[in-house]
């Protein structure tokens, strides 16, 4: 079965989950500078999520360049992962009206979570299909960088309620550890060209 | 006349439908988990909508793997398909702001008919144009699977007005039996490579 | 320039509209077969503009199928009937809302003519630049069909104020000469194969 | 690491902000012409961000025909250039609710000149990847017109006080110089056929 079109499905699910986002954010009801200020938590909020949906699409992207092949069972992984993606616009806008507090910043970190955990369980179905000596394995070694996102999220869920404050700080942490593109596999595409 | 634009076409609508039904589901009014609880079922019936979508997505591709060729009548049952796909979001926004009540759920199951009474179509079309002998053909044989969820959906539209919770439970065993990807096909890919 | 980038951002544009349509039929508010029947009118007018989308969808397919290169220009025709496409959606809910009457109904008729005359251009241009002896000039010939079209377009939108039902037939009979695929069209790229 | 995902990813990020702003305008409370008058500073608003996404469009289709090759921080920065063209659509409301006032036209000023800028960083990157001797690089030369955009979007940002009209007649002036496509560009692609 051929990735052609698990990538196209793929780029339009992620296409569309980044870019509604903006639906989200009303022009205000008057046209002054104060009330483009109260939408500052909206506009981080939206920010932050951008970045999380560039990350995986950019992780996604380079991950099935190593892979030559999907099954059925890797197309329901994938679709499980764009479920736990399609959820986070509405805790985007959660968390953007109500200023970062405490449940929505939970809520926002279960739901990445979630998708972590849908991305690695991808990545494991793909390494099982391509073997232990796969561009892909080689590439993606222990998974430090994965284990600490995970780790920070299942953290950052508690943690919301002592400062949903610390909670953004990990989420920010995870999301600079990962802006740098993914070199590990990049690496592994330039060694097979 | 080549398929991939049909392909493409069919991808960006499907991705679509199955991203916009998250618009319907705003965020709560307060910030409290009590506010999370009154969206369980807006979310559960999202959950069954996006396995459905993504079941139809997953076939959709299986069964164009084994058409070589498209043709004008095609190109307009799959936009019939895509149609009746399209009233999805709507029904399953309708069923979750109304926990399951007997006519949402009974317009639900009509839709999901319909659905599948034009996914039929399509493939007779195909099977039509490629031939008895046609790998499709091979692949689909009686369509047990197929005739199964006809009659499961015909049967649910009635026994909504019983009691709603028997359609739910139609709908949910006739998306286990369709998320195992459908073997047939995937048996003639590997045949054919 | 080569013509598939074009193809797949169309495609985009054209899903995007087909399907955001359905985003204006909210679920009732509440659960009886009573409710449903209020949006009859803004379903039928979703029926007969998804209709429309997908006879532009079809032909834009069928004419690009006998194309084989783009330019600036080309690019910008494109973009003109994109531009009166998407403004089909607001014309659909506007005479759906208002069940049909007369300066919605004009105005709808309004936004198919500049459809059509946006469609006529890009075909113009597209001759243009493959020469009087091209597949596509022998696909069009007179372009019957596009010229009945355009006439039907333009009364109706006087038409409506004697009564919007005249322009809703006219409307509906174009829908009906061109729902059958370009059958000029296919027949070259049958000969060209 | 192949472009075409990215020019993929961008089409549909493209497709879908130049469409999500049609949802902004609503269908009038009522079916007369006067209801239509009060939309057109709305659709004014409109056809001018239309424009604007159509000219992002055409020259990023443009500018990745001359290119071969994307690396991880040419994914980012294009991110980062579909991230302000997604702002478009808050703005193009904004205006358009507020008949062009001073406070929103400077803000869809300052989103401009980010847009602007972000393309820019992007061309570097692309020519710094692929060498002062590429085609990219010969094709775009002194980008005077991409400087005098950045020097009149700089402009409007503050005029807008003095006259929100100044800022408008700015912004349809860099909009006419763009609108004739890249043809230092189609010059190159010529070159190399």
């Amino acid at each position: 079965m051929n990735k052609s079109r698990l990538e196209a499905f793929s780029d339009g699910v992620l296409a569309i989950i980044i870019t509604i986002m903006i639906l989200e954010i009303k022009a205000p009801e008057d046209d002054s500078f104060e009330s483009l200020q109260h939408l500052i938590p909206v506009f981080l909020s939206y920010v932050l999520s951008f970045i999380y949906l560039g990350i995986y699409w950019s992780n996604h992207h380079h991950m099935l360049q190593l892979v030559k092949k999907v099954n059925g069972s890797i197309l329901w992984s994938n679709l499980f992962l764009l479920f736990w993606l399609s959820l986070i616009p509405f805790a985007t806008s959660w968390i953007g009206e109500h200023h970062f507090s405490a449940v929505p910043m939970s809520i926002y970190g279960f739901i990445l979570l979630m998708c972590a955990v849908a991305y690695r369980l991808l990545q494991n179905k793909l390494i099982q299909l391509h073997g232990k000596e796969s561009l892909l394995q080689h590439a993606i070694k222990t998974d430090k960088k994965g284990n600490i996102s995970l780790l920070c999220y299942a953290s950052a869920i508690p943690l919301a309620f002592v400062s949903p404050w610390i909670s953004g700080l990990l989420y920010i942490a995870v999301a600079l550890i990962w802006i740098v593109p993914d070199t590990r596999i990049e690496n592994q595409i330039n060694k097979k060209l």
